[in-house]
């Protein structure tokens, strides 16, 4: 708390200072009061689902709020400090990755064969440029791939063996697909997988597998000092996953959208009704051409469009204005903020 | 001319018949005039890029036009004898999938390596259900994959050893690699390589290589008897494509979007960009949240959002009036259209 009211004593002194050099600059008549300054704000996600308090060890709910709540104030530090939100994004997205906490990178959930698939995207909201991958199995850190794909490439979506190639053109670092295996995920595979010998059964359980296994993909969405808004979304998919699926979470406009003239969307949850609602994107389109608030949108978009369809999950999300969004009709969702008011929430259950 | 003018006959005779057994039916109160009645409407697209009328033989002409005039019309047929929208989409895009013409199926062009790379998707606008598949080798017919995958799976979007898994288990027809592969394609690939032997320059010279090597993807957009809206897309991808590189043809929301409330819309073009503006879906919301014309929508995301962006291609879509827009900011466009007043359309290049 000390440490809190030192850094608020901080950044008010900072934006005191700020004014008066605008102030030396004689740009008086556009100067920008300390209310007026572009405000930061921060939000992640660990993952929408049958998340419930009665469900849960006391001592694996210390571990989430810990782990979120430490997470949330690292990342709004390095935004104080300037740090610009696609590297707090790609920072808190790699931490989240290498925590077997979460469905992403370490901890993945495993496809049928036994191996983790990875996939993640990231996008800009100033240049509205974009980066997503998918089917990643050698490579540590899906999102930073993914910005790599983003910032050193013409593509927007690289996939499997060839966008390893492309991480290998690049040095980014590699891995055996034995580093995201945790003994959880072996286990909750071959649960699943002794419930469900017929492969066909399974396809049609699909809805009760989700409930059983909660998806745990990750997200972040930060908006820093400059006004740029920055999305990004890491998941290892579907637990026990044929076919070489895909879900939503390497899908610009679906998992992941970022614009800087009205918000920044990370999605969770059942993938294939993110991808036909075009969830993030349709926040935005809300905004954009409905004059809509953050709130509204996202509320309409989780509890009207997608109950409607029939799908499970979540948004997080953050506009210009450091307004922040944690919307899900599952029964929680991991997540934590801190918005443009320096108000920070840290949550897993319906509530709290 | 006489065949048509026989149609619109047998068209007017069916609607007075139908509006006779209302009135029998004692219906009057609710009676749909013939001009009420759910009208129908299809258009197609061929691939959207530097389609100029001196670069193109008069053979080559001769055979596009007549190729997209003979499938517009077969189609239509399909629609007027009560076929839905989804199976005249299937029909109509695998008989382009199996033309040379086109960059998808047969002739599509050439990863660096030499392969053929496919990827389909499609979208029932009544159901709001899709379906899609990237990296395909082997099957015959990737937009009846896709379609398999809406209506036989839980998931929208297959990709690669996992989807061609998931059509031999449904029996759906494969093929060689050599099958998509023309003497064409292998040349103009020996062309690029040539060009670009550093592939990093390749990478960069990439919008060089679009312009040079025209798109063809293919689209079709129907509008069937019950107001249901198909969109359907296919795809060779890009030239000389490499790290496993997925444009917006199987994306949902960027390449493919339907919904009978608004629209349905297939793209074509530089498909990062697609992707990036979300641009089938853009066209829908600006349609349900600024209550736009379809007009109005699709030259507003080509030639305003779309050009902003930097990107180049086309959409084409229809309704639920059945008006229908081919809309692109290329030179050039294959394309052909029957609205819902039977206004037929056959043009390739900027005004015909």
């Amino acid at each position: 708390m000390l440490r809190f009211l030192f850094l608020l004593g901080v950044v008010i002194i900072i934006s005191c200072e700020q004014t008066e050099v605008q102030q030396i600059n004689k740009e008086a008549s556009e100067a920008t009061s300390a209310s007026e300054e572009q405000k930061i704000a921060l939000v992640i996600h660990g993952g929408a689902g049958t998340i419930l308090k009665s469900k849960m060890s006391d001592e694996k709910e210390v571990a989430y709020r810990s782990f979120l709540d430490s997470l949330i104030s690292q990342g709004y530090h390095l935004l104080e400090d300037g740090t610009n939100a696609q590297d707090v994004v790609i920072e808190l997205i790699s931490k989240m990755e290498e925590s077997p906490l979460f469905n992403a990178g370490k901890g993945a959930v495993l496809t049928a064969e036994g191996n983790a698939e990875l996939d993640a995207s990231i996008m800009h909201g100033g240049s509205l440029n974009a980066g997503a991958v998918t089917q990643i199995k050698t490579v540590k850190s899906p999102i930073q791939l993914a910005a790599l794909v983003m910032d050193k490439s013409n593509h927007v979506m690289l996939a499997g063996n060839g966008a390893e190639k492309f991480a290998a053109d690049n040095n980014l670092e590699r891995v055996s697909n034995d580093y995201f295996k945790t003994e959880e995920r072996i286990n909750q595979l071959k649960q699943i997988q002794a419930k469900n010998k017929d492969t066909t059964a399974l396809a049609s359980n699909y809805s009760t597998a989700i409930q059983d296994y909660k998806f745990g993909t990750v997200g972040c969405v930060a908006l820093d000092k400059e006004g740029n808004i920055v999305a990004g979304t890491s998941t290892g998919g579907m637990m026990n996953k044929m076919w070489g699926r895909i879900g939503d979470s390497p899908i610009i406009g679906a998992g992941t959208y970022a614009n800087n003239a009205t918000c920044g969307i990370s999605s969770t949850g059942w993938g294939e009704y993110f991808i036909r609602g075009v969830i993030a994107y349709d926040i935005s389109a809300m905004m954009e051409y409905a004059a809509m608030s953050l709130a509204d949108a996202s509320n309409k978009v989780i509890h009207e469009k997608l109950n409607q369809l029939g799908g499970d999950g979540g948004v997080i999300g953050l506009d210009k204005e450091g307004n922040i969004i944690m919307e899900f009709n599952t029964a929680g969702m991991f997540r934590a903020g801190i918005d443009g008011n320096q108000q920070k929430t840290v949550a897993l259950f319906g509530k709290d």
